[in-house]
């Protein structure tokens, strides 16, 4: 039986390298930058007034105040057609470029125009004017030619801002993973349905989609497949079209438990069955390799991880098995889970043959962090989980855990 | 001019309640529930195998070593046709309903069938067998009319999953936002085009349209107005059908800042403009209550934010601002940005003449929260916010903040 580690370096090991695809800069939140991004202009692309005001040669304003002739005025959009000579200052819209011989703006509520005169006189009185001022040079914040973003960086609002900057509206990232779910089990019926006896309803399938989805795959929701050779082998098939096949139910050590031949039969390989963890122990890992006929150039096998059907079995073995095969695929990192340090709230007792993943809430200060154990039922109780907000690792074995002991925890 | 708290009060005071919506659960991750959620069944449904193996009468294998006698087969959604009596054993699949008569799940590992003789014996060699094991009492985790979840519970994975268990497959959430934006000026060219002399790329949409993504609104990208009063008229109107419509650009002081004169053209109730804050001083609010033709039971009304144009004061505003109003429609408590506590890094002298939001990079570990503050050339700077996961608040005035200080973290 594999350990945790063992299991998640053999995911690591079989799933493929993340594959680039050019999408629609509004469709890549979240995901993964696939390319090096160099910026095609200076951000600014000119030395750029700040304020809505006048351009003017700081050297006439040094004591703050003066009487400057009006020159022109450019909108944002527009270009200066004159420079500032001395003694002279143009009307200027935040945004918009400055005109030669200026340098620097003064802001339009320190300022009077007059246009009794001609040309027209702008009054100055405010405090002393410096060169630089209500400016920003051109390239200050980027110059064309400089890296702006890194290929392996997660895009967020303002790395996409910045691509927009720098013209890209379609962006290579990290293809987001398909992610198809097939509960089985005769036992289950649609979440719409009422359980009569012996039944109860698919909820696996809506929380494994849940997950999914907030982990960055796709979620492809393939309904619920009877223990039964030929209905499984055909939905076995339409998931493995996808980059993902989650299967839950049926590879524990029950006869019925059809899910790994079925599996060996569609020529999914065996990479592990059975895991050294509490919950989630008859969790089985393979890879299909066929070529496909309906070819995606980016789909290059699909990867399947048979889920124990209990709901908190198969919640935590998505987020600590299944997770890793997704942020392979997305290029995230690091791949592995990563846990954060914790000090337990209170004492607690904790005894099991397998490291146990146990729900937990945890909580963050200036002063640290800390994690409280809920009350929890075992693999059935999923309703413990809405009262956490991740989950603490427990070695194997017996022990007293005082407050204050450090923990490794998996925030969900 | 309002400080950033008055702006706050004033959000939230104009922005209505929450309006509940009912969609389909596969569609409600991150909303925040609209109803109360009492069980409809219990969970489990009945007394259940937590292993595959064999249902016995735990007095009867006290030492851990007994021959039974095989009874019959229970598979995952059967049901028992016959009660266990002392002496006989019935085998049970995971998930199955534990026969009458029967206390304890003896693992399959621990037994061997032998089918030579008839009845069947099921020999058992294993720990000793204690009233319970392997077994989930019926109602364990929840019971018939139980109150599972709370309307207002924001929806994760595991909440997901409990209102599948509780047979929901639409479920009360609050409404969506859908959330228009618009940027204007004469200076903007679409992203894929190479600005001209006085042009700039309009990466605003991109990066509000990321932004609210994030904050669980849905992005209605208007593309770009021109300083022109019937082209920003025509746009407004199309935005005002939405809940929220931002709009970046044309709010400061300039002569072409036709934004706030046509909003209150378009019927739209100004609020407020100008906010003690930096950046995004020139941010102006206000509420459009008109009646809708196209008149959808949801929308009340639509907020309207006047961002300004450079990049890092609309992603701040967004980030203080309309975030607060997103999260007052939404559902989402606390109402107002949370800033999180965090020690200064390294020393810092900061000068300002109002309160500033400086790009800021936090770290968290098991012994507190640490803040460094980015390099970052002013509101223009859109790619120094890359290096930075949130802002620290400085106060207005000038002064050095030593290493160790406890500074307020807005992350993003």
């Amino acid at each position: 039986m594999f350990t945790v580690e063992q299991a998640l370096d053999a995911i690591i090991a079989e799933v493929a390298a993340p594959v680039a695809a050019r999408v629609p800069l509004g469709e890549s939140l979240g995901l993964v930058l696939a390319e090096d991004i160099d910026s095609d202009v200076d951000t600014p692309p000119f030395d750029k007034a700040l304020m809505d005001g006048y351009a003017v040669r700081a050297a006439d304003v040094t004591s703050g105040r003066a009487e400057l002739r009006f020159l022109e005025e450019v909108m944002a959009g527009q270009v200066p057609t004159r420079a500032v000579e001395p003694g002279w200052a143009t009307r200027i819209m935040t945004g918009a470029p400055l005109p030669a011989g200026a340098d620097a703006v003064v802001r339009v509520e320190d300022t009077q125009f007059r246009d009794s005169k001609e040309p027209a006189v702008v009054a100055i009185d405010g405090a002393p004017v410096t060169v630089g001022q209500s400016i920003m040079r051109q390239g200050t914040s980027t110059q064309r030619g400089q890296r702006v973003l890194n290929s392996g960086t997660p895009l967020r609002p303002q790395e996409i801002g910045t691509l927009a900057e720098s013209g890209r509206d379609q962006v290579a990232v990290y293809h987001r993973p398909r992610v198809a779910i097939l509960a089985t089990g005769d036992e289950l019926v649609p979440v719409n349905e009422i359980p009569q006896p012996g039944q109860i309803r698919n909820s696996n399938e809506s929380m494994l989609a849940a997950q999914i989805q907030r982990a960055g795959g796709e979620p492809v929701p393939l309904g619920i497949a009877r223990d039964e050779r030929a209905n499984l082998r055909e939905r076995i098939e339409a998931g493995l079209a996808c980059d993902l096949l989650l299967l839950s139910g049926g590879v524990s050590a029950g006869k019925l438990d059809l899910v790994p031949s079925e599996l060996q039969a569609a020529g999914v390989r065996q990479v592990f069955h059975k895991v050294r963890v509490k919950p989630g122990k008859p969790l089985w890992f393979g890879v299909s390799e066929r070529s496909k006929k309906d070819a995606n150039p980016i789909h290059k096998g699909c990867y399947v991880f048979g889920l124990p059907g209990n709901p908190v079995s198969s919640m935590v073995c998505c987020e600590i098995f299944v997770r890793t095969a997704l942020r392979r695929l997305l290029g995230i990192e690091p791949q592995r889970p990563l846990a954060v340090s914790a000090r337990l709230e209170h004492e607690y007792r904790h005894q099991g043959n397998r490291p146990t993943y146990h729900p937990a809430q945890m909580e963050s200060s200036l002063t640290g962090r800390t994690v409280s154990i809920v009350s929890w039922q075992g693999s059935s109780d999923l309703r413990a989980t809405t009262a956490a907000n991740g989950m603490v690792c427990f070695p194997a074995g017996e022990a007293v855990y005082s407050a204050g002991t450090v923990m490794d925890v998996y925030p969900w």
